[in-house]
């Protein structure tokens, strides 16, 4: 996989689609996608367009069975390519569609939110939800290219910037001390466009610095799992409830709690965890909580695809830049932690 | 991947369930492998059984949807694993199925066939059938292991033995002269198993041998596709006329149309032509078809998965032992290819 970090993102797409010798080039898009980026890529003029409806609901296998419908019936062969054009639903879906097709074809994601950017265009995770689960059916698969820009950020709706945003906050935990002091002082309300590549640009390499050591997640790749077993616990609760959150809220909670967790178990620097629980609480409000939804919460922990044994599983840190794997969790301890994060968030 | 061609099933499969330190075991077998070979494996007696309707037609999104439910419904995470026990159809959906579950779990291939022995159960091809095309949808993906043995093969009918015995053949005239020869003397009415399991053994070492230089079939592997651009055509056309053919049957009527068109295209010898399409019309029969429907075979075989830009590409042998990949074939040299087949086939 080719990791492009650039503005120039039809001179970089249109060098693959010229010099890729492809017999039939598609794109993936949804509705939004397809009105507001697809114009301004003209290399993809001649591309068989596929149009999915938006949003994670559709991450689906209905959904998947049109994208592997329409490339059938579009006359894809295995030396076709896919170029995938949205945010994370569709460059997961995407990918999976393509790493699937034909048991493979070539694929390049064009992420063109935040959140794609940083949590779905590297690391070769492809899927879909199924069974209620989010990702549940899904592959491996490295993607030809990734073309990250900031081009697309600004038509972006605050609260899916800073959802995208979260990911950058944990790449910088787990990467460097220095770095997650700056962080700390980025204004959403007046965004400062070429600090936000240089974190971009960071935090990309921060997570192909742990995808390389360990491609199929058996180790230290678990890392990048900082703030998702609590972060996920948050999102199905809220899915179950009707009352859906974006991924990246529920990931800085789940970092907040999974940061108390580190300052119990691994004496995580008390001054760290304040500032973080100020930044998410002045950027991202509270999930609200109280202890009659513990229990609920444990289980989907339990269920989560990173724990086994029924046991509760997470990646923690000793300060940032220096993450430990597979801890296991007990009860007592996460009961504690959910009551402080209640604490630290003023609910 | 790791092959083990040995009659101690039991104890083999046993050595990885016990060390595997996983936290649930499944089975996939079809109603044949669970009332015939089930019973003999009483390392299985308390794994989770998922049984599926048998047969290449039911080799569809259905039916894998069903075991994914099923799956999830028995509590598997990301540590269990899944033992295929069956014939080709079971071992290609269950590898599919253990490949994307939860982005890949280990899986155990057992083929309890001939033709699931030699064709599917190694080189990490997935998949089901969809939208009417064979594999269309899939993924290249190892099994922790595959347990070959014959001690399920007495029970086999005729037809399926033949059907397996097919891909021996390919195997032999991709790999050696001297095997060739040999192999022209088995005798189908009195089966020699022990010179089936050296046979066996030489097949499966010729197909790693190709897989191993080239897991992704980008190259050199493509060799294996001897025999299977005609005889997926014949496949087909039988599909589309309602009277379908076994797979190794196809296959074998492709051998010698391919054989043809390597004599006429690369001076394949005339006497192993010869020797080959008696081989084959004595125990195979022949695929009947008239000049009518050469035109509705070469679409089909414009349209494989081994074809691109509507060109028909072929793997084509110099000699036993020496295949050449990669070769477009045209349309006068088909034609004449299945001319002289009718001649060589007597009909």
């Amino acid at each position: 996989m080719t990791l492009h970090i650039t503005n120039e993102v039809n001179a970089t797409l249109n060098s693959y689609i010229e010099g890729g010798n492809y017999n039939a080039v598609m794109v993936l898009v949804d509705e939004n996608t397809r009105q507001l980026v697809l114009p301004l890529l003209p290399c993809l003029n001649n591309a068989h367009i596929i149009e999915i409806a938006h949003g994670d609901r559709n991450k689906n296998l209905d959904t998947l069975v049109l994208v592997w419908r329409d490339m059938e019936d579009c006359g894809a062969t295995r030396k076709s390519l896919l170029v995938n054009l949205g945010g994370g639903m569709v460059t997961d879906l995407g990918g999976f569609a393509a790493a699937t097709f034909k048991r493979g074809i070539d694929f390049i994601n064009v992420p063109t939110t935040l959140l794609g950017a940083v949590d779905a265009a590297i690391g070769g995770k492809t899927g879909i939800n199924f069974n209620g689960l989010k990702n549940e059916i899904g592959a491996f698969a490295p993607a030809t290219a990734v073309i990250v820009s900031t081009c697309f950020f600004p038509t972006l709706p605050e609260q899916e910037f800073k959802s995208g945003f979260a990911e950058i906050l944990k790449h910088t935990m787990l990467y460097s001390h220095v770095k997650f002091a700056l962080i700390q002082d980025f204004d959403f309300k007046n965004i400062d466009y070429e600090f936000l590549l240089e974190l971009l640009k960071d935090s990309l390499l921060a997570k192909q610095h742990f995808v390389e050591q360990d491609p199929i997640e058996q180790g230290i790749r678990k890392a990048l799992n900082f703030g998702h077993t609590v972060g996920h616990a948050f999102e199905s609760k809220a899915l179950s409830d009707g009352k859906p959150v974006p991924h990246g809220y529920a990931v800085a909670w789940g970092l907040v709690v999974e940061s108390v967790l580190s300052h119990i178990m691994l004496q995580f620097p008390r001054t760290d965890l304040y500032a973080l629980a100020r930044f998410v609480r002045e950027n991202y409000g509270a999930f609200y909580i109280t202890c009659d939804h513990y229990d609920q919460l444990l289980d989907f922990m339990r269920h989560d695809k990173k724990s086994s044994n029924g046991e509760i599983n997470c990646t923690l840190l000793k300060e940032c830049g220096n993450p430990t794997i597979n801890n296991t969790i007990n009860e007592d301890d996460l009961k504690a932690a959910l009551d402080i994060y209640r604490d630290l968030m003023g609910i």
